[in-house]
């Protein structure tokens, strides 16, 4: 099945610059796909910082888990992604298979295997035929250059209909600094496909406990705050590596009191916000993005709970598939959320229209003008619950036929 | 827009056995729908005993928090049931409304007006003009006539493609007594529709406490474990009521004690179970029935968590849709329930093919011969989660081009 590219995506899509000692090579590992390349080889001459966050599912994928248990050695020489099958849900030939791959791997590079880390994506619970992997890896890791960011970021696709990059580069205490990332997915959105895959590496140098630190808040106004399907894979993995190749005489980020922190941090958080736009653009299906600002909540936890539950609505989501100012719909959801409002106090802006106010439609409620903002790509529900000062945004994309038709198969 | 009977309705819609003193009129109000009933007046001739069950939503509507109001009372005169506008999401201007049907209904019957009862079912925020009802609810309360319950269930339909009703009849302590039903509805289930609603009347004599008692438990297994989009509306109303007309010379059920609680409690939880089936039936553009059975689970309650995870995910009910046994996706569903389980114990059934055992795919697993059964319009997905004795069974429906064409509107 041939996808055509999502009408949400970015116009330009760019290389992005090369980092000193990231040295990257992709494959054709032949494990699904034909005709495309399936696996991706980082490597990091010179050992990296690393941290991640990775999916909440107690049925994780064996290559979630190899990672779990490798962070806290806190080393990175190596990162395996491989697209088109999961290894999820394989049992003991899951965790042979991966443990089989970084061996191969850490040999490859003459490092430990807890080194290495590793992500897989595709199909959940069929066995893997490591054997194309474990082959190529070899070769891969001498051939493997610096650059070649944008061949990563299409390996590691599956049903993805364009690669996804971001970058940065600014001053962080007197050094420039980059970082880089690439992203595949969102949730579990493509046919037989799971995963949110995301990597991230930055020339700066920052420890691994600061750099989980830094990740685990920025991944909360980012991946933790998009939804394309509601549902969440057993593979989801986000990691960040920091090579300590831009820093000459500076010493490491290794305090949060460091004035660098916060220069690092909002920079990081910018970049992970712009990788899972991306992913929501290339929502299954997607035609429109949604934005969902709550804002007077009781707290910013309760913010987030009614602007989730009103993204991830099937019924909200459908009438913006429709270009229908559903405005009753929104209210279905803030009162199904189930943390506290008033009724009565609520108001509901599409965009710069205020369509209900006080607890019913606004009596300056205009059909024909709103009509011509909801045929636009990107619409912004704004609710007002008048409580508090709890705020919180997230975003999604439209329920479609298309995302119907992608998932059902209809193979009879 | 005439929609296609659903595909799982019954073949057999029969009209009820009248109950004596229960009289019913339909009439059309002209409220939204042209050419059809859209109101119902049931008359109690004597005083009926009344519980009942409401939406959890935080935006209740109108009639629901009239409802609640009067139940302490425990007294039932009436129901007034309008279909074509929600009155929710109206503020004051709804409570007025429902004031005024209320003092209306109360002025035909000549009773108080917290005995009679109300919900209201369609649009969301729109306010609604009561002149109609008002007018002609004297003139239903003249030609109300015991009988009639398959027109009462046609009146309260929305965008259901069939009216559901059911009936019991048993000996009760000595006694025959009945018990009617009727519904409409499955959730937030139509175009701009909200609300399942659901009126049970039976000739038993039972006190409103016991009532409730019975009604609060009954909920659990039938309307409070189904689902179609996990959309929750503003109007949710089951009630129950109870004439006592059928007893003679034999006192009222007044106790859970009494051994005819017992018997009646099993008889209402099987008529609420097959019209909560009905409506799941009815879920809009529903192709295929889905029956989540979940074993072994820690507890009852964590084994709804998980069912209710697998009966809600999109990714689930796409590829039910698609007719494709996709058990990778239930493992998905089960992990991010967020309960305990142990991905290596788990077991996954569709009827009666294992197709995972172990926390791996089940080596006997046949491609063919699950796809015969994945055709049939009833499919049961069995998780045994091998942990404990806790077990659930709730009840869904495909998602399919149908819901999301419904839902969509696509006025653009």
């Amino acid at each position: 099945m041939t996808l055509k590219t999502s009408p949400l995506s970015h116009q330009n899509i760019q290389e992005l610059p090369p980092l000193s000692g990231v040295r990257i090579a992709t494959a054709e590992a032949g494990i699904k796909y034909k005709g495309r390349t399936d696996l991706l080889f980082i490597i990091f001459d010179e050992p990296a910082s690393v941290a991640g966050v990775f999916t909440r599912s107690k049925c994780p994928s064996a290559a979630v888990e190899h990672c779990r248990a490798s962070l806290p050695h806190g080393v990175a020489r190596g990162i395996v992604v491989n697209s088109g099958n999961a290894n999820a849900f394989t049992g003991h030939k899951g965790k042979h298979t991966t443990d089989a791959i970084m061996c191969a791997a850490a040999n490859a590079l003459k490092v430990r295997e807890n080194e290495i880390f590793m992500a897989s994506t595709g199909v959940i619970g069929e066995p893997m035929d490591a054997s194309g992997i474990i082959n190529i890896l070899p070769s891969m890791a001498k051939t493997a250059k610096e650059g070649n960011w944008l061949e990563a970021a299409k390996a590691i696709m599956t049903t993805d209909t364009f690669p996804k990059l971001a970058t940065r580069r600014f001053d962080c205490g007197g050094e420039t600094v980059t970082i880089n990332g690439i992203a595949k997915g969102a949730g579990m959105i493509a046919p037989d496909m799971a995963t949110m895959l995301s990597f991230v590496i930055s020339d700066a140098g920052i420890s691994s406990d600061i750099l989980q630190s830094m990740l685990s808040e920025a991944v909360q106004s980012s991946f933790n705050s998009i939804t394309v399907d509601s549902d969440t894979s057993t593979s989801d993995t986000l990691m960040i590596f920091a090579t300590g190749k831009a820093k000459k005489k500076i010493p490491c980020i290794t305090s949060q009191s460091d004035p660098r922190y916060e220069v690092f941090a909002k920079q990081l958080s910018a970049l992970l916000h712009e990788l899972a736009l991306q992913v929501v653009c290339d929502g299954e299906g997607a035609r429109h993005l949604i934005e969902v600002n709550v804002v007077g909540a009781t707290t910013d936890s309760a913010a987030k709970t009614i602007a989730l539950s009103i993204a991830n609505s099937p019924l909200v989501k459908t009438a913006i598939a429709g270009e229908d100012a559903n405005w009753g719909r929104v209210v279905m959801a803030v009162g199904k959320a189930g943390v506290e409002v008033d009724r009565d106090l609520l108001a509901i802006w599409f965009g710069e229209h205020r369509l209900a106010v006080n607890g019913e439609r606004d009596p300056e409620y205009c059909e024909e003008t709103i009509g011509a903002y909801m045929r636009g790509k990107h619409i912004t529900i704004r609710v007002e619950i008048g409580l508090g000062i709890g705020e919180a945004t997230v975003w999604s994309c439209d329920l479609t036929k298309e995302y119907v038709m992608l998932n059902g198969d209809y193979r009879s």
